[in-house]
């Protein structure tokens, strides 16, 4: 275990990172930035601070034996902190401290990173660094390429502005360091200040994690506001995949509103709506609800029935396929994009290496040595199943727990819709009654957001703490385990309302004279007629505009401000002004004051639901794209703001992809698929309307059906209690009454049984999901199939580059090293900014080059 | 392009492979031994033959004017050798001409490639290399460990024997070469054989491809038969996994096994066979053809109902999810082994490289820059989707074509069928008729079967025109296109019969009164009462033994042994005699009578057929684990021994994963899934025997089910002249006769209209394929996220590895090689081979070490 650690550094997460310098800091007055550039140095002005360390230590109070033993404490954590100090020194690393901060109580040690160590830490982590050789990218000119560079450049305000330090047609070559070769590398890239930053940082954490946590209290780094802002490749690649996503948006949204328009402009032309509107088709419908309601008239129902074909149309079936090919294509999308990175950012020869072993982990396994040394000698190196199962056993439970918490919350506003529903009716007065729909929806759809809103917040706490129970051995697994845990419970939390609405409302009703009751009094609901699709769509987008509105934007610029005031009141006992602390501060001291980066988490978490949003349902609501669309060029913005201004400087963190995220997103898309399939066969009644077409109709038109799915009750059938108080409402005495079912007349032998149209229909939407499913996997499987995961022009440069580096290397070996000669007499820096096209002049060829040369 | 091909060693595959001796090799006798060892080294006796070119020398015959063309001819042919004679020299290798050979028109040059040859190229390639220091590989001690062990221990008679020659619990530590690091390296295990041959293949294989094919006849290897075989990890590969493929079958055969013993055992509890055998039962069956057959009493059926039985009943479907699961816990495992296989041959950080291009591809560039001269100055460097557009229409249309072949064929023997069966009906003789069904559907099996041979051979000829037409730019594109399209025409032709007998014969009958004609005279084929899932289980069974029986063994170990003995009669034509020949030739003489070696393809193929037929209709055919299981363990024999004995050594070729095989693979399993559903609820009576039970059944059990299933008709409604010329053939008239289907009676308001129970059992069925599909695919998704990738102590041992590395990296740099002493003080090379543990006694601390020990 000990040799573990000793060598972690070499298992450590390796970072290097791009730049990512947002244009709308660039202007800076000069004032400003001298005022940033105070405290970027060392005393001498020489050596630049990589890395800065903080602690606080805290005034003692209290009575005598209290502030004597929070003394010994204080004194014990200086001893550690020294220890720590004389072990960054052992590595070479250089420290000065900041002993009269400006904040009283907060102490800093600044670091630096001399050459040397660079050097060696660079070699060890086997870094590849871009050499001094520049080559020429080959622009490809085909026609998609061509599209693509349009397409990029319409969508260029969508993106934060990155400015490009080097011309886009040059790549240096890049190879792991190693000393060796260390004329080749650029040094004045290698010197700026974020890859020694990131070596300090690596062996800061290294340490950092061996000693206990109370010791240094936070560890954050210099955020040099003036010069390029570096994130490093994981939050590089959130942005990336938060811009490729809304990219891919933006046709998706198109065709949705293209969609939708579809659906306004053909209501009029839709034969169901048309009859059920007709005041002549007085069809009389069986009551709502027992006893107080009474028959009504379907043509009443004109207005729902209209609306519910905006999203109830032939090309929501075409909009769903459409989708799911989306889905599809952007995970292609982003494969390609993420390689065209990890090629770009000098990552394709990295591996992601096993992390080092949490603090926590550790503690765990050394509490268990300790209870277990009376009995064996062994040294005890791991947590076994068994050690873990009691924290397994309490996850299981209390993920079930809060799924059944979840169930229970959405089963209660059912029961509260039911039961005010019923309640209302009950009312004398008629301008209630006639409010009681739109009452009850309104109110029904806030409570739900604002419990899922509050379960949100609930939930993150209950997976950190479940996580944290369980003891992951690693960081990226602690990640992980939290990150699956999370999002199941915020997935069902925000989904579990909408599949009711989708799946089972108005299914569980039963029929007249043989209702399903709840606790048995209350009927179960049943959806407006024409479908349950119109109000999963009010459901779908209510939550959809609340959680965006809400959570996304107030709570995540809000929160981060207000915690930044409070910690500036706190500190505020200070005797100094603002205006003065402000020019007095040195810039760590200023980036005290903010928020530290608590991860990407809830940030990819916000979109994948968003995801869901817009494929799972998107059947029922051809806008989510749309709404998802507006949404994401603001959170762009927002997040890229916060990142820059409202938190420390991120710990540049090393990656080559999105992690687990990807693998949920993939898992997203395919319950989408499934989900779909259901949503158009069972929600929607897009199968009844084709079966009646093909199968019933006798003119092979709409016309007539209505009245074919409209099953008849003999209202004497009613049990007693349970008719209606004014059965002669119309005037007239009803004898039978209509209600939407495909089941046997009364008259009939079996009267009120399933009849053979309600099982061709099913057989027919069964059918429906089979074909739609397997034929969306097998399209979705083409799509994979057909576009390679590595961008073609990529494959040939990491290639080129190969055959390039052995030549470089070749020519060095002959003692012909044309371009190092070259680099050599003039600055050597100066190369590495501009890019000469001199070195691309053909050199004396090797022998062996000429030789093969020879044979053509 | 030059510049491509002058460096394109570091592109071409790199080789490195494993040692594969087989037991039965090890018996040869010193005399034996002494032979082998003839012809190994050069005239010198000391500088050892790694690689062996030959060409052949026509002896010019006929006028004089041919003569003269023939040897100007030659001439060229020997300019171009000497040419690329001259360059391997340039190169740095030794070359000896063995100009007096013994086989006439043969010549032979033998290749040595010295020490700092092999430096250099190891160097450029990266290969990895193990250094001298070992590490012990800690044995994990839980149970999974044990039992695989013992497993592995019981199936140790089903591998090839491969001789390990190091202790399994120690492991080289392996790096990349390079010439500073030389002296950390076995130099003993550098120089044995097979790295030099290896290098010198790359070289030869390099300017092979850049000089024209014609010059070089072939290239072969030594075949050293003393020392161990090695066929390169891409074959190493291929045994892996059909090692894994035949482990795994052994749990599914067993299953299978049981399933099929479950059914035996059953069968006589079945309540529909034993109503259909009961002779009281006596119902009368409308006549299965026109005019010449008579009504039947179904009692008659009672054999077929048993044995059906057999093959349909519960446990079926539980075999067809078990087998989908093992499917996808194959993949898994596979998944797994690989990673295993390619940490112990050291290729972790080896990437697939882009490949060389063809010289077929070259050569049409060049053809096409040459046309395109006059036109304009560019040079012309590649094929664009115009140049091939030709060539993919052609595709397309001869897959189409082939396919299409491959549907006319079924349709063929289909119309045999129902013409035969209608013609021997027609016979007068009583033993014909009685022998009908026999004879008939023995002979369509036969007919099938042959043609399914036939087909075979001629799609792989087909497949491969194809691709040389296409002209795929490199090898690996090339083998990928060919494993495509053969793979696609050789499955349709396997599995169409057997696709036509599960889901369409017997549906496409129609029914009595108005049945379904082809030709307007035959009527289509029913299914034997009892489902088709009998004759679905007879043709699967006769293709499948007869496929692995005539043409994986026959012709497998058949034509190469004809071949052999073809050309050693055509080489007869010298004086000497059989015996003193095998004497006298040196090794490599001896081995240009053998087969080349023709690629893996073959051998996939015919296993991944193999896996279709275990997967895709298992639930109709229990056993076929079993037969797929006794195949292979003849077929992994049979192959090793052809690999050993009867062809030349193949080239040895690295690879770290088995390709498009496993994306094949995995699409046959994503297949089989929904097959399996299809079968289990369309062609076996599950679903129907379910739907009766639950929800028509009066008493909850089967009884009545029979009766159920039938529907009526009435004679006097049979079209004119289809009647039975017998009405009265059990001396009754008969008015009502039934049929399989679910109709509704002829004294209905609606007669013989689809009833209300068909669609009830559709719905189902279709809702059974629903579940069925998606259950298999999430249990396969879990175990795919359940069983990790990278088998847990593999990623702690490469985790290890590094650390070692980095320790021993370090101890070299800081003056204190503690190993590296104490190993040249002795002689070196026993270092390699004995694992000495001194170098694991705990050597001088780095600093770095001992800092960050302290900190513990």
């Amino acid at each position: 275990l000990r040799q573990n650690q000793d060598y972690s550094l070499l298992s450590l997460l390796h970072v290097w990172f791009k730049s990512a310098y947002f244009q709308r800091l660039k202007a800076l007055t000069p004032e400003e930035n001298t005022r940033s550039q105070h405290g970027l140095f060392f005393q001498d002005g020489q050596r630049r601070v990589d890395y800065v360390l903080t602690y606080s230590v805290k005034k003692s109070s209290g009575s005598h034996s209290t502030r004597e033993i929070f003394n010994s404490q204080e004194d014990q954590k200086a001893f550690r902190r020294e220890e720590f100090e004389g072990k960054l020194r052992d590595m070479g690393l250089e420290l000065e401290k900041d002993e009269d901060g400006k904040i009283p109580g907060v102490y800093f040690v600044k670091i630096h990173a001399p050459w040397n160590v660079l050097c060696r830490e660079a070699e060890f982590m086997k870094l590849k660094m871009p050499t001094k050789k520049v080559y020429e990218v080959k622009q490809s000119n085909s026609i998609v390429e061509k599209i693509s560079t349009l397409i990029s450049k319409i969508l260029e305000p969508l993106h934060p502005h990155v400015e490009e330090h080097q011309p886009k047609n040059v790549k240096h070559l890049s190879h792991t360091f190693s000393r060796e070769k260390q004329h080749l590398v650029c040094r004045k890239q290698f010197t700026s200040s974020f890859v020694s930053v990131q070596i300090v940082v690596n062996k800061g954490k290294t340490i950092y994690t061996t000693v206990s946590i109370c010791v240094i209290k936070m560890i954050f780094y210099l955020f040099p506001r003036v010069f390029r802002k570096y994130f490093g490749e994981k939050i590089g690649l959130y942005f990336a995949w938060l811009g490729l996503y809304t990219q891919m948006l933006i046709p998706a949204s198109l065709v949705g509103v293209i969609v939708f328009l579809y659906g306004c402009a053909t209501v009029d032309d839709n034969i169901p709506s048309m009859e059920i509107c007709h005041p002549r088709n007085n069809i009389t419908m069986c009551p709502l609800c027992d006893r107080v309601c009474s028959y009504w008239k379907l043509s009443t129902a004109c207005g729902t029935a209209r609306a519910s074909h905006l999203f109830d149309n032939p090309a929501t079936v075409f909009f769903s396929i459409f989708m799911a090919l989306w889905a599809a294509m952007f995970m292609e999308h982003w494969k390609r994009r993420q390689m065209r990175l990890n090629y770009e950012w000098d990552l394709t020869g990295f591996e992601d290496e096993e992390d080092h072993p949490r603090a926590e982990y550790e503690f765990k396994v050394m509490q268990k040595s300790l209870r277990k040394r009376q009995k064996s000698q062994d040294k005890i190196e791991k947590l076994t199943f068994q050690d873990r199962l009691p924290a397994y056993m309490t996850n299981i439970v209390m993920m079930l727990l809060m799924i059944g918490v979840t169930f229970a919350i959405v089963f209660g506003v059912i029961l509260y819709r039911i039961s005010t529903k019923a309640a209302l009716h009950m009312s004398s007065s008629l301008i209630t009654r006639n409010h009681v729909q739109l009452t009850v929806k309104t109110t029904a759809a806030i409570i739900n957001l604002v419990v899922i809103l509050i379960l949100d917040e609930v939930y993150g706490a209950v997976a950190r703490w479940l996580t944290v129970l369980e003891a992951p051995k690693t960081d990226k697994s602690f990640e992980e385990r939290l990150i699956f845990k999370t999002f199941i419970l915020k997935f069902v939390n925000a989904f579990a309302p909408i599949i009711y609405i989708a799946f089972f409302r108005g299914r569980l009703v039963g029929r007249p004279g043989s209702y399903l009751y709840v606790f048995d009094s209350y009927r179960m609901e049943e959806c407006a007629h024409g479908g349950c699709l119109m109000e999963l769509c009010i459901q779908l987008s209510i939550t959809m505009l609340g959680k965006q509105l809400i959570q996304n934007n107030l709570f995540e610029i809000g929160i981060p401000k207000l915690k930044k005031l409070i910690r500036y009141i706190r500190s505020k006992q200070g005797a100094f002004q603002e205006e003065e602390r402000q020019k007095k501060l040195t810039r760590y001291e200023t980036d005290h004051f903010l928020e530290p980066f608590g991860g990407l988490t809830p940030e990819y978490m916000e979109m994948i639901i968003q995801f869901g949003f817009v494929t799972l349902f998107v059947a029922s609501f051809p806008l989510a794209p749309l709404f998802a669309l507006l949404n994401n060029i603001i959170e762009i913005r927002l997040d890229a703001k916060k990142f820059v201004t409202e938190l420390r400087r991120p710990v540049a963190a090393r990656a080559k992809d999105i992690g687990i995220w990807y693998n949920i997103l993939r898992g997203v898309a395919k319950v989408a698929v499934i989900i779909n399939a259901f949503v158009i066969s069972f929600t929607s009644d897009f199968i009844p309307r084709m079966v009646y077409q093909y199968m019933y109709s006798p003119d092979g038109s709409m016309h007539g059906f209505v009245n074919h799915t409209l099953s008849s009750f003999n209202v004497s059938h009613f049990q007693d209690g349970k008719e209606p108080m004014d059965p002669s409402h119309f005037g007239y005495p009803v004898v039978i009454c209509r209600y939407k079912d495909y089941r046997e007349p009364p008259w009939s032998n079996t009267p009120y049984e399933l009849s053979k149209e309600f099982w061709a229909v099913l057989a027919v939407r069964l059918a429906f999901v089979i074909v739609f499913q397997n034929v969306v996997m097998l399209m979705n499987d083409i799509v994979d199939w057909l576009i390679p995961d590595i961008p073609k022009d990529i494959s040939l440069q990491i290639h080129k580059e190969k055959i390039l580096l052995v030549e470089l290397f070749m020519k060095e070996e002959q003692g012909k090293s044309y371009i190092i000669d070259s680099s050599t007499s003039t600055d050597g820096k100066e190369n590495c900014s501009k890019h000469n096209n001199n070195s691309k002049v053909a050199p004396p060829r090797s022998r062996r080059h000429t030789n093969s040369t020879k044979s053509f």
